[in-house]
Protein backbone atom coordinates (compact mmCIF):
# COMPACT_ATOMS: atom_id res chain seq x y z
CA UNK A 1 0.00 0.00 0.00
CA UNK A 2 1.16 3.23 -0.32
CA UNK A 3 1.60 6.47 1.90
CA UNK A 4 -1.54 8.08 0.07
CA UNK A 5 -3.76 4.70 0.69
CA UNK A 6 -3.03 4.61 4.28
CA UNK A 7 -3.66 8.14 4.59
CA UNK A 8 -7.11 7.76 3.03
CA UNK A 9 -7.78 5.26 5.80
CA UNK A 10 -6.56 7.83 8.46
CA UNK A 11 -8.97 9.98 7.01
CA UNK A 12 -11.57 7.69 6.81
CA UNK A 13 -11.22 7.73 10.77
CA UNK A 14 -11.25 11.57 10.26
CA UNK A 15 -14.63 11.22 9.30
CA UNK A 16 -16.11 9.17 11.43
CA UNK A 17 -14.89 12.42 14.19
CA UNK A 18 -16.60 14.65 11.53
CA UNK A 19 -19.87 12.51 12.22
CA UNK A 20 -19.50 12.50 15.70
CA UNK A 21 -18.80 16.25 16.05
CA UNK A 22 -15.36 16.25 17.30
CA UNK A 23 -12.71 18.11 15.36
CA UNK A 24 -12.05 15.81 12.69
CA UNK A 25 -8.82 14.20 13.23
CA UNK A 26 -7.65 10.32 12.14
CA UNK A 27 -4.78 8.48 12.44
CA UNK A 28 -3.70 4.94 11.68
CA UNK A 29 -0.55 3.00 12.69
CA UNK A 30 1.09 0.84 10.20
CA UNK A 31 3.61 -2.00 10.94
CA UNK A 32 4.81 -4.86 7.76
CA UNK A 33 2.33 -3.32 6.20
CA UNK A 34 -0.55 -4.37 8.37
CA UNK A 35 -2.72 -2.11 10.44
CA UNK A 36 -2.06 -2.43 13.97
CA UNK A 37 -3.92 0.46 15.00
CA UNK A 38 -7.02 3.04 13.93
CA UNK A 39 -8.28 6.04 16.20
CA UNK A 40 -10.04 9.53 15.95
CA UNK A 41 -10.30 12.25 18.19
CA UNK A 42 -12.59 11.67 21.32
CA UNK A 43 -11.60 14.95 22.96
CA UNK A 44 -15.86 15.25 23.06
CA UNK A 45 -16.74 12.11 24.05
CA UNK A 46 -14.06 11.58 26.59
CA UNK A 47 -14.48 14.28 28.51
CA UNK A 48 -10.47 14.33 27.68
CA UNK A 49 -9.07 17.36 26.39
CA UNK A 50 -5.95 15.63 25.53
CA UNK A 51 -7.84 12.66 23.79
CA UNK A 52 -6.15 13.33 20.18
CA UNK A 53 -5.95 10.75 17.62
CA UNK A 54 -2.20 10.27 17.81
CA UNK A 55 -2.61 9.41 21.88
CA UNK A 56 -5.51 7.01 21.33
CA UNK A 57 -3.79 5.05 18.58
CA UNK A 58 -0.62 5.07 20.56
CA UNK A 59 -1.98 3.65 23.42
CA UNK A 60 -3.58 0.88 20.96
CA UNK A 61 -0.37 -0.13 19.25
CA UNK A 62 1.18 -0.13 22.73
CA UNK A 63 -1.28 -2.50 24.27
CA UNK A 64 -1.40 -4.56 20.58
CA UNK A 65 2.29 -5.11 20.80
CA UNK A 66 2.98 -5.48 24.08
CA UNK A 67 5.86 -2.86 23.65
CA UNK A 68 6.27 0.62 24.72
CA UNK A 69 8.35 1.72 21.37
CA UNK A 70 7.49 1.25 17.59
CA UNK A 71 10.91 2.02 16.20
CA UNK A 72 9.72 0.05 12.89
CA UNK A 73 6.45 1.56 12.73
CA UNK A 74 4.96 4.58 10.85
CA UNK A 75 2.02 6.76 12.02
CA UNK A 76 -0.30 8.87 9.66
CA UNK A 77 -2.43 11.31 10.57
CA UNK A 78 -4.83 13.83 8.84
CA UNK A 79 -3.69 17.47 10.74
CA UNK A 80 -0.08 18.53 11.94
CA UNK A 81 0.73 16.99 15.55
CA UNK A 82 0.69 19.16 18.18
CA UNK A 83 2.96 19.47 21.04
CA UNK A 84 2.04 17.09 23.35
CA UNK A 85 1.64 14.43 20.88
CA UNK A 86 4.94 14.99 19.29
CA UNK A 87 6.01 14.67 22.64
CA UNK A 88 4.57 11.58 23.14
CA UNK A 89 5.60 10.64 19.20
CA UNK A 90 9.05 11.10 20.79
CA UNK A 91 8.82 9.01 23.85
CA UNK A 92 7.09 5.76 21.40
CA UNK A 93 10.68 5.89 19.07
CA UNK A 94 8.29 5.95 15.79
CA UNK A 95 9.91 5.13 12.97
CA UNK A 96 8.14 7.36 10.87
CA UNK A 97 5.39 9.82 10.24
CA UNK A 98 2.92 10.96 7.70
CA UNK A 99 1.01 13.86 8.39
CA UNK A 100 -1.74 15.81 6.04
CA UNK A 101 -2.50 19.41 6.29
CA UNK A 102 -0.41 21.72 8.20
CA UNK A 103 -1.63 22.97 11.29
CA UNK A 104 -0.86 26.92 11.92
CA UNK A 105 -2.90 27.27 15.35
CA UNK A 106 -1.79 24.20 17.20
CA UNK A 107 0.95 22.11 14.77
CA UNK A 108 4.04 22.08 16.87
CA UNK A 109 6.19 24.04 14.29
CA UNK A 110 4.64 26.76 15.80
CA UNK A 111 6.53 26.50 18.87
CA UNK A 112 9.26 24.16 18.37
CA UNK A 113 10.46 26.21 14.94
CA UNK A 114 13.44 25.14 13.65
CA UNK A 115 13.97 22.63 16.40
CA UNK A 116 12.47 19.65 15.62
CA UNK A 117 10.42 17.67 18.69
CA UNK A 118 10.80 14.27 17.39
CA UNK A 119 13.09 11.44 18.17
CA UNK A 120 16.55 11.75 16.25
CA UNK A 121 16.08 8.29 14.09
CA UNK A 122 12.24 9.34 13.38
CA UNK A 123 11.51 10.21 9.74
CA UNK A 124 8.76 12.42 8.69
CA UNK A 125 7.18 13.40 5.74
CA UNK A 126 3.76 15.71 5.44
CA UNK A 127 1.38 16.94 2.51
CA UNK A 128 -0.16 13.63 1.85
CA UNK A 129 -3.45 14.26 0.68
CA UNK A 130 -3.83 17.43 2.31
CA UNK A 131 -6.14 19.34 0.70
CA UNK A 132 -8.51 16.51 1.61
CA UNK A 133 -7.41 16.45 5.47
CA UNK A 134 -7.33 20.19 5.56
CA UNK A 135 -11.06 20.22 3.38
CA UNK A 136 -12.21 18.00 6.26
CA UNK A 137 -11.06 20.62 8.77
CA UNK A 138 -12.37 23.50 6.87
CA UNK A 139 -16.09 22.00 6.38
CA UNK A 140 -16.36 21.45 10.13
CA UNK A 141 -15.42 24.47 11.59
CA UNK A 142 -17.62 26.53 8.72
CA UNK A 143 -20.75 24.06 10.00
CA UNK A 144 -20.42 25.47 13.77
CA UNK A 145 -19.97 28.99 12.72
CA UNK B 1 -1.47 23.81 52.88
CA UNK B 2 1.37 25.69 51.42
CA UNK B 3 3.16 24.64 48.44
CA UNK B 4 5.99 22.94 49.97
CA UNK B 5 3.14 20.26 51.84
CA UNK B 6 1.56 19.55 48.37
CA UNK B 7 4.79 18.98 46.68
CA UNK B 8 5.88 16.21 49.66
CA UNK B 9 2.56 14.56 48.37
CA UNK B 10 4.16 14.79 44.64
CA UNK B 11 7.29 13.49 46.19
CA UNK B 12 5.56 10.63 48.44
CA UNK B 13 4.30 9.73 44.96
CA UNK B 14 7.25 9.88 43.46
CA UNK B 15 8.36 7.61 45.80
CA UNK B 16 6.05 5.04 44.72
CA UNK B 17 7.42 5.32 41.65
CA UNK B 18 11.02 4.36 43.01
CA UNK B 19 10.11 1.65 44.71
CA UNK B 20 8.31 -0.16 41.38
CA UNK B 21 11.43 0.19 39.93
CA UNK B 22 9.96 3.02 38.08
CA UNK B 23 11.48 7.14 37.06
CA UNK B 24 10.63 8.43 40.54
CA UNK B 25 8.47 10.96 39.30
CA UNK B 26 5.05 12.19 41.25
CA UNK B 27 2.28 14.53 40.47
CA UNK B 28 -0.56 15.90 42.39
CA UNK B 29 -3.30 17.77 41.30
CA UNK B 30 -5.30 20.27 43.44
CA UNK B 31 -8.27 22.15 43.68
CA UNK B 32 -10.31 24.16 46.48
CA UNK B 33 -7.40 22.96 48.90
CA UNK B 34 -8.39 19.81 47.80
CA UNK B 35 -6.28 16.86 46.47
CA UNK B 36 -8.34 15.49 43.68
CA UNK B 37 -5.55 13.30 41.80
CA UNK B 38 -2.81 11.37 42.52
CA UNK B 39 -0.45 9.89 40.35
CA UNK B 40 3.58 8.36 39.69
CA UNK B 41 5.09 7.38 36.71
CA UNK B 42 3.59 4.10 35.46
CA UNK B 43 6.13 3.55 31.84
CA UNK B 44 7.13 -0.02 32.93
CA UNK B 45 4.04 -0.98 34.57
CA UNK B 46 1.71 0.05 31.84
CA UNK B 47 4.34 -0.74 28.90
CA UNK B 48 3.45 2.52 27.87
CA UNK B 49 6.20 5.13 26.98
CA UNK B 50 3.66 7.42 27.04
CA UNK B 51 2.36 7.19 31.06
CA UNK B 52 3.72 9.62 32.81
CA UNK B 53 2.62 10.92 36.29
CA UNK B 54 1.42 14.19 34.63
CA UNK B 55 -0.42 12.58 32.17
CA UNK B 56 -1.95 10.03 34.87
CA UNK B 57 -2.80 12.77 37.05
CA UNK B 58 -4.65 14.69 34.05
CA UNK B 59 -6.86 11.67 33.18
CA UNK B 60 -8.24 11.27 36.74
CA UNK B 61 -8.79 14.81 37.37
CA UNK B 62 -10.73 14.97 33.91
CA UNK B 63 -12.44 11.75 34.86
CA UNK B 64 -13.27 13.10 38.45
CA UNK B 65 -14.92 16.62 37.74
CA UNK B 66 -16.62 15.29 34.63
CA UNK B 67 -14.73 18.43 33.02
CA UNK B 68 -11.76 18.47 30.26
CA UNK B 69 -10.62 22.29 31.69
CA UNK B 70 -9.29 22.35 34.92
CA UNK B 71 -8.43 26.28 34.93
CA UNK B 72 -8.96 26.42 38.89
CA UNK B 73 -6.40 23.79 39.79
CA UNK B 74 -2.94 23.13 40.40
CA UNK B 75 -0.75 20.63 39.37
CA UNK B 76 2.16 20.00 41.43
CA UNK B 77 4.78 17.61 39.93
CA UNK B 78 8.55 16.44 41.26
CA UNK B 79 9.79 17.28 37.70
CA UNK B 80 10.10 19.74 34.97
CA UNK B 81 7.53 18.16 32.26
CA UNK B 82 8.76 17.22 29.29
CA UNK B 83 7.41 18.73 25.93
CA UNK B 84 4.71 15.76 26.18
CA UNK B 85 3.20 16.64 29.16
CA UNK B 86 3.73 20.53 28.60
CA UNK B 87 1.33 19.62 25.28
CA UNK B 88 -1.35 18.32 27.86
CA UNK B 89 -0.82 20.61 30.62
CA UNK B 90 -1.53 23.32 27.76
CA UNK B 91 -4.60 21.65 26.64
CA UNK B 92 -6.01 21.31 30.35
CA UNK B 93 -5.60 24.73 30.52
CA UNK B 94 -4.37 23.70 34.15
CA UNK B 95 -5.09 26.89 36.53
CA UNK B 96 -0.94 26.79 38.18
CA UNK B 97 1.93 24.73 37.73
CA UNK B 98 4.33 24.04 40.37
CA UNK B 99 7.14 21.72 39.73
CA UNK B 100 10.57 20.66 41.93
CA UNK B 101 13.63 19.55 39.70
CA UNK B 102 14.93 20.50 36.58
CA UNK B 103 15.21 18.31 34.19
CA UNK B 104 18.03 19.26 31.62
CA UNK B 105 17.67 15.85 29.58
CA UNK B 106 14.12 15.88 28.74
CA UNK B 107 12.17 19.07 30.15
CA UNK B 108 10.59 20.90 28.13
CA UNK B 109 12.90 24.16 28.52
CA UNK B 110 15.52 22.37 26.13
CA UNK B 111 13.20 22.35 23.48
CA UNK B 112 10.97 25.29 23.76
CA UNK B 113 13.61 27.74 24.59
CA UNK B 114 11.92 31.28 25.32
CA UNK B 115 8.52 30.44 24.19
CA UNK B 116 6.47 28.99 26.65
CA UNK B 117 4.46 26.10 26.16
CA UNK B 118 1.96 26.58 28.39
CA UNK B 119 -1.53 27.98 27.73
CA UNK B 120 -1.08 32.41 28.10
CA UNK B 121 -3.47 32.28 31.45
CA UNK B 122 -1.16 29.17 33.38
CA UNK B 123 0.92 30.18 36.16
CA UNK B 124 4.33 28.43 36.42
CA UNK B 125 6.64 28.06 39.46
CA UNK B 126 9.74 26.01 39.64
CA UNK B 127 12.10 25.01 42.87
CA UNK B 128 9.27 23.98 45.27
CA UNK B 129 11.56 21.26 47.60
CA UNK B 130 13.87 20.63 44.26
CA UNK B 131 16.60 19.26 46.38
CA UNK B 132 14.60 16.24 47.23
CA UNK B 133 12.84 16.13 44.38
CA UNK B 134 16.40 15.90 42.49
CA UNK B 135 18.04 14.23 44.88
CA UNK B 136 15.21 10.81 44.60
CA UNK B 137 16.20 11.03 40.28
CA UNK B 138 19.96 11.10 41.36
CA UNK B 139 19.69 7.91 43.69
CA UNK B 140 17.88 6.23 40.88
CA UNK B 141 20.04 6.22 38.29
CA UNK B 142 22.68 5.87 40.73
CA UNK B 143 21.70 2.26 41.58
CA UNK B 144 20.89 1.46 37.96
CA UNK B 145 24.40 1.84 36.64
Amino acid sequence: MTDEQYMQQALNEAQKAFDAGEVPVGAIIVMNDKVIARAHNQVELLNDSTAHAEILALTTAFNFLGSKYLPKATLYVTLEPCLMCCGALYWSKMGRIVYGANDEKNGYKKTTGDKSPFHPKTEVLNGILKEDCAGLMKDFFKARR
